[in-house]
């Protein structure tokens, strides 16, 4: 089989025990110096022969070895979402994976399409990760979080709407995104609330807690009002479908799942000479910028999310010190942002 | 230090031994029936009993044990984007992670944001994979493409916009989407026509090849036309003062970058009192729905994908045939999708 010059075969990898014959030194000194252990008096002209052999050879250490020598992993498995993320989550995530190297840990992202979440973590534990994050949409049951704690995990983190048990939970409480936006139609004296649950597949994790949210705000407020849920899918022709009956709806406004939704049934709505917000207030999710060029222009819920760095700290801190009680954290802010439409 | 019950110390990780003293077989038995080697005939009752006794142990098997022991990895990197990746990219690749893994491989991403490509090749190749799939945005040198084929990757396959020498390349042409959008706009009979280049980071990768590639158009239909690049940010301030000095620079159309970008400025235009389309012909790209709900309907750019199967199936290829000449496929598809706004 012809090879070209840059792929080589197998036997040409170079190895630790090359870089200690080069820089005629041990194998042990070239480990000291490579994974920077200082425990041990090596002089700085060795420290740099040894860094430049393993440079001219174009030596690096092999993460499977060393995790076997160490007897653990600085591993961190953030598995990768299922479903299309959105660029909030993404930033968080990118960030997340900086912190988490700049702490000297190896962050990979495991895909887990297709498995269900008992077979995802048996896939995750062969890696023997020292921290797992696992995703939204990804439901880890108390026999995933035992297969992963029993191959060496010190820290299992669920990320997700609510928090499962026995697990430390980092919250994104989407309750909170329906109930800022059902507060704030109240609060501009609308009662008979609409709800858009999207029908697209992979949205529910989403949809139902906002539903549930936009349940609590009323229950709290004490108001006399009511909330009816309004299936819809993201198409021309379901939207045109929920604008020919609204009136018989009898809803004076609607949380329209996020901006998008939003967008899609505020042009229906007028298409149909329902009048918004004079007849129906409507709101969104996400503040888009897009949303703001509509006329009127789009009110909404804004998200924030917590910065990453507190969380790559937490992982650190639950890798050196494993075994306490499940912690929670709440990731999610929302406010609702008053513009033209509701 | 505590421990609860689901978390306990690394000293009680069930080992292949243990799953050899459960099922009363030994060692070896345990790993050609866990690793569903079929070149050893083992009884249909003993395998039985062996993967029993390791589900009651809740053992896994330790990947890094496994590959040191063959030699070489069943691990294809997919690097994590460090930019935000559009839902049609991110489908792709949770389609490749499926693909991958029927073929029997453990595909992990690992991020890479804050590091050089040299950098980010070199903490690859600590995992030893058998193939790498670099991410768009990180052109990866000669340099590191060799770190990572010494280490015993046997495909480095890149992604992107452009090919990279000596790499297997798949490549996703912006050019053909700036293209497709100045054809259009030449075969409705304009001719001075801007190119919207966002200033927002990360996009560069993008906006010139799209540039480009409208230029190219220009250049093999031989019109008399020209060509102007209208930088811009994603903000309506930017996208006023550009609309309020859009006359002076006699143009007649534009590719707006994507729909987004021409959602932005066709707002601003029309807000200006600059007619869409009589006036001025906009086009964008990514054919969203959103844009289909503007008045007038945005014409776009409609892109797509080539399936991941045949991407696995050639990863699978490469790592079993490795030293062939590099190989180039162009996975993006272009169309102009005319609607009302030019």
């Amino acid at each position: 089989m012809s090879q070209l010059p840059e792929q080589p075969a197998d036997t040409s990898i170079p190895t630790s025990a090359d870089v200690a014959r080069l820089a005629g030194v041990s194998r042990a000194t070239v480990s000291y110096v490579l994974n920077n252990n200082t425990t041990v008096r090596i002089s700085e002209s060795t420290r740099r022969r040894v860094r430049e052999a393993a440079s001219d050879l174009g030596y690096v250490p092999h993460a499977a070895a060393r995790s076997l020598r160490a007897g653990h992993t600085r591993t961190v498995l953030l598995p990768a979402a299922h479903v299309p993320a959105g660029p909030l989550q993404q930033r968080f995530f990118i960030d997340l994976q900086s912190d988490l190297r700049r702490l000297d840990y190896t962050v990979v992202q495991y895909g887990s399409g297709g498995l269900d979440p008992d077979e995802a973590a048996r896939a995750w534990a062969e890696l023997r990760p020292v921290a797992v994050v696992s995703p939204v949409g990804m439901a880890l049951t108390r026999v995933g979080i035992g297969v992963l704690t029993r191959s060496g995990a010190k820290a299992v983190i669920t990320l997700g709407p609510q928090p499962v048990d026995g697990a430390h939970a980092l919250v994104m409480d989407q309750r909170e995104v329906g109930s800022c936006a059902v507060r704030h139609l109240l609060s501009g004296g609308r009662s008979r609330i609409g709800v858009v649950m999207p029908q697209e597949p992979g949205l529910a994790p989403f949809s139902e807690p906002r539903l549930a949210g936009a349940l609590r705000a009323l229950d709290e407020t004490g108001a006399d009002a009511r909330i009816q849920p309004l299936p819809l899918r993201y198409e021309e022709a379901s939207a045109e479908d929920l604008a020919a009956r609204w009136r018989s709806l009898g809803l004076d406004s609607v949380f329209a799942y996020n901006d998008e939704y939003a967008m899609l049934l505020m042009r229906a709505l007028q298409d149909a000479g329902v009048e918004v917000p004079g007849e129906v207030a409507v709101i969104g999710a996400d503040d888009l910028m897009l949303g703001r060029l509509l006329r009127p222009r789009l009110s909404s819920v804004r998200m924030e999310l917590a910065t990453a760095q507190p969380l790559a700290e937490m992982i650190d801190r639950l890798v050196q010190h494993p075994g306490g009680a499940p912690e929670r954290h709440y990731l999610l802010r929302a406010r609702a942002v008053a513009r033209e439409s509701g």
